[in-house]
């Protein structure tokens, strides 16, 4: 009955990672404008007086243009968190890293992705605060934000099944690299801290039994 | 400025443990009542479809009285989780173990916790198994579920700090507990597992430096 298993989160569109065509260009340019006046709306008038509507229209794009990127309102929200989940998940792809053989080297094996994602994700402070500081305010945004952190679990545990680690060592290793990551946001005093945070949280789970 | 640490979760009124006064055991059935229609009216009319007009009519309760209980119409759904989060959370204030001193005792700490909370929740396997159907198969109930999740986390570490363990080691704990209960859940083949393969995920964990 696999428990759980089924909270995969159905991504949006995204663009492709080398955009080589002029179409993909296009698409990338619709869809960072998508996400400005969606930014712009929010600031101004508040995440709940803005609708679908109104952010295509600020963004000159149909609702149709709007929604091939982008499943509702809040998934422009996390517009980022969806890059992010999507780095990950081809991660596992192309590399040539093989499969762990028990749950340390499985952990070890995701520290540096772990790292990667608050490298990445910080890499603007002003907009990672004013992000985080938006969602706080809506239960339907940490909600949703909630959901998206429990993926990034399923797409770590997914880069070391693709390597051909078992799945019960993959899901666990999946789950405490999450663990790392939760641990590095609620230490951190600001955002400029979570990668050394998270640095720290892995060291302390790979020494836990030798106490 | 404490990332992530406005994520608390914003319960609703629940009974108390012990209903001693007529006032308390009404409210208790009024609240249960409000459970059993929902749920009914769920199984038959979908989720969807069903308002919280409709479960307090059924329920024979006024609006304003679903609203003293639940903070909106995903709230009724989640009724034992929040059940389990307000355990939780009283658990550290009535017993007397004392601060953990090092993250192993932490989490030693937690893990009697995260197996009654599993013991709990699947008294009663089928209504379990109902529920995870009806949370799978909406984007709104897993994102509301999500949360309720990291929740559990927050409690298990406020247990820690109610018992005067630091904040740091108490924080990796909560989230590390909640690995392994996540870990549980997606090992688990049926709900019947939960507790055994929660107490395997522990003993994982535990064991993690010593490889």
């Amino acid at each position: 009955m696999s428990l759980g298993s089924g909270c995969a989160y159905a991504g949006s569109v995204t663009p492709e990672q080398a955009p080589d065509s002029l179409i993909q260009r296009k698409q990338l340019r619709a869809r960072q404008r998508i996400i400005d006046a969606a930014d712009e709306l929010f600031a101004r008038h508040g995440y709940d007086a803005v609708s679908v509507t109104d952010i295509a229209a600020r963004a000159e794009v149909g609702r149709t243009t709007f929604f091939r990127y982008f499943g509702d309102k809040t998934e422009v929200v996390f517009a980022k968190e969806q890059a992010l989940l999507d780095t990950i998940a081809s991660a596992g792809a192309d590399d040539t890293v093989g499969a762990a053989s028990d749950h340390r080297e499985a952990i070890e094996q995701l520290r540096p992705i772990v790292l990667r994602l608050f490298a990445q994700v910080t890499d603007d402070l002003d907009a990672y605060q004013h992000h985080t500081d938006l969602v706080e305010k809506h239960l339907e945004l940490r909600a949703r934000e909630a959901l998206k952190t429990q993926q990034l679990a399923s797409n770590l545990t997914e880069v070391l099944r693709s390597r051909g680690t078992a799945q019960t060592i993959a899901v666990f290793a999946g789950q405490i690299a999450l663990a790392c990551y939760e641990t590095a946001r609620r230490r951190a005093r600001t955002a400029a801290d979570l990668v050394s945070e998270s640095s720290a949280a892995f060291d302390e789970v790979l020494t836990l039994g030798c106490g």
